[in-house]
């Protein structure tokens, strides 16, 4: 039994509503690791969403951290981090859904993303379920298949399923999570919480498993815009204008909406939650302007699988001569070059993609914001299959709502049902 | 002493030479590092190419390596290969020239391209020198600096600087470096042996350090073309054309020669050094054509600059947050952006030479081979600066030869005045 915070148990808030009990220590950093542990304790045969967790580690850093003078608690005082177990850490095994990689044994190095949390005071609270590799195959080795925070039946998304699954189930505040096609955006809107895939390299990539150089990219889950800034203002992620303030109003806002040349596989979800997103921000005075991209966006998602084929033939090949074996045979067949990319078309691909950027920047500068679909449909049932990061073919239909990938700050207030 | 094979110390010869002996069991592995470690022994208070080296650990392999049946070894059996110390190492440990890093802990992790060399049968012999985290910066730790193999009062080069010196040396037959400016051409050209930094991609980057994700390729250096080969072919490096056979005669052939914007800066030893490549190709019966790039290609140095910059803001920042007082004041510089590079500056970096790269590309098309200096002359006098890639400003001119980026294989034959 652990102290209620503003009338609510600690593991029901965000970060931003508990880092002031922390930092000014009117609430021990034990004492909220407790209250989170027993939600774990509660909910962890539904969810499994953690591969490695150690409740006497997790009370030793706690209790280090209560420890320190309040004068030098970091911005990410006390506030727990679980990371997608492609990610190195020091004090925690790295096991990639990997047979090859089963291990009890800590990495012994941090990644870069993971040693900015820890300087900044965040508690690197355990490792969190992944597919193998981070690819879109769920692996050979979890047993246990992490569910979908809100339904047990249906997968979280991946590739980052368990780092989703977590936060959107109180178990922890904040998660790590890497994309290469979709493996943020899905399991949030899956799950239903945010999920930020900041611009490419906006976080160092030192110590994460490697996919596609291309494309890879670190972000994380939380359940508030608010604590969406806290961890990018850790990362200093920064544009060359600041961010807008609190006080932004959507008032004559121009928001932008793309469907992107894959809105025809929308199901009944995407469909009713893109229709309700346009009528939320048309409430509050925002002019909503759907625009179609020019016509070689069709070809981007084609770039897009071969720059994953040709960069996986070369990312993977020090698992492939360890033991291929042992893979699930897609990311053999990556090595292979089973589809047979060839060097002109990745550069192709390279080229085609670079040539769009500016352009879409030159769409994107006539709005205050764009939304666009994240995923094709709400979660779709089983635990096998984390779902399609698009479908290049129209084959996955499945009714019922999901969340637009950019939400306006007005309609984050009713979003989790949970806590 | 050891065992001499066609006359020769086996330290003195390439790993093509010597490989067949250790493949067929006619020269133990063990027999070969002990002749390695003599060469060291008396050549290591000279060159210090070394930060980390276990002779007990490297005959522990050796002998492992030895117990393997004849048809269990690889295409690197028993050949040894230094790595640069920012890759990381599963039984040594990465110290990356930083107060920071330094240890005796092994870092329990196998870089990719670590995994794929010990798998396909090479030895890791230890870790060699580098600037600290590769950068420009020669770094705050090493007391003893590398000297050049040629010539201890001059530099290697860097970053990779104890690798191009200790294969130059003939203290292993491989290394693997990195380049994110010229760390690998540059040292390669210093010391007199070959570099080789493959396109961007084409060996994986996972557990090597980052500082720009754009720039940042892992390569190797060796003392034989046929060394090279037999490393890119470890690595699977492979164009959709095959590489042409070892009868490819010069005989006709049209090379282009490129002098590109920074020309002006060549001293002596470089202008020397590519007049005498022309006269050695022109002699073998190929036409040399000197070509000059567009305009625009003028732009690229600053572009790289902005680059390195910006992506340097973000990918130091765990080490900056941890230990900045411990780190160069230029590194600490990056990550507070002091160089104002705006994200913007950055984009146009990123799209300038994306539009340049079809246009190379078709440039280098109408030739069978392209030359390019490496650096702008031979190796500077003194320790404590590594040299620049390429001056942006005309300060740096020293006289003397240095060698051409690409050569031709006849003229490799000369390569090696050491062994």
């Amino acid at each position: 039994m652990t102290a209620r915070v503003n009338g609510k148990e600690p593991w029901q808030l965000t970060a931003t509503e508990i880092s002031p009990y922390l930092r000014k220590g009117e609430l021990k950093v034990e004492d909220y690791v407790k209250s989170l542990l027993s939600r774990i304790h509660q909910r962890d045969s539904a969810v499994r969403a953690w591969v490695f967790f150690s409740p006497s580690l997790i009370l030793q850093r706690a209790k280090e951290l209560d420890d320190l003078p309040l004068d030098q608690r970091g911005p990410l005082f006390g506030l727990p981090v679980a990371v997608k177990d492609v990610i190195l850490t020091k004090d925690m095994p790295t096991q990639y859904n990997s047979r090859m990689f089963q291990t009890e044994e800590a990495s012994g190095v941090d990644a870069n993303c993971v040693m900015s949390l820890r300087q900044s005071g965040a508690l690197i609270f355990g490792k969190t379920s992944t597919t193998e590799f981070a690819t879109s195959k769920q692996g050979n080795w979890h047993q246990n298949l992490t569910a979908n925070a809100r339904d047990p039946k249906r997968t979280p998304g991946g590739s980052s399923s368990g780092s989703a699954a977590a936060v959107a189930d109180c178990q922890v505040p904040f998660a790590l999570g890497t994309q290469t096609g979709g493996s943020i955006v899905r399991p949030a809107s899956f799950n239903g919480c945010y999920g930020f895939k900041p611009t490419w390299g906006a976080i160092s990539r030192e110590g994460l498993a490697q996919w596609s150089v291309t494309l890879d990219t670190c972000g994380f889950f939380t359940r508030s815009i608010d604590d969406l800034v806290v961890l990018a203002d850790a990362f200093q992620i920064k544009d060359d204008d600041p961010v807008p303030s609190k006080s932004f109003s959507l008032q004559g806002a121009k928001i932008g909406f793309c469907k992107t040349p894959n809105w025809p596989q929308a199901g009944e979800g995407t469909r009713g939650a893109m229709s309700k997103a346009q009528d939320i921000l048309t409430k509050h005075g925002a002019t909503v302007e759907e625009f179609d991209l020019p016509e070689d966006f069709d070809k981007v998602l084609g770039w897009h699988a071969a720059v994953m084929a040709g960069e996986g033939r070369t990312s993977f090949l020090g698992q492939y001569l360890t033991h291929k074996d042992l893979m699930h045979e897609t990311i053999v067949g990556h090595v292979d070059n089973v589809e047979n990319v060839s060097r002109k078309a990745q550069l192709q691909a390279y080229d085609g993609c670079a040539r769009l950027r500016p352009i879409l920047d030159e769409i994107a500068s006539k709005y205050d914001a764009v939304i666009t679909p994240s995923v094709i449909d709400e979660a779709p049932v089983g635990l096998e299959n984390t779902g399609d990061m698009v479908s290049r073919s129209p084959r996955h239909r499945s009714p019922r709502h999901r969340s637009p990938r950019h939400r306006s700050p007005r309609h984050t207030a009713t979003l989790c049902p949970v806590c």
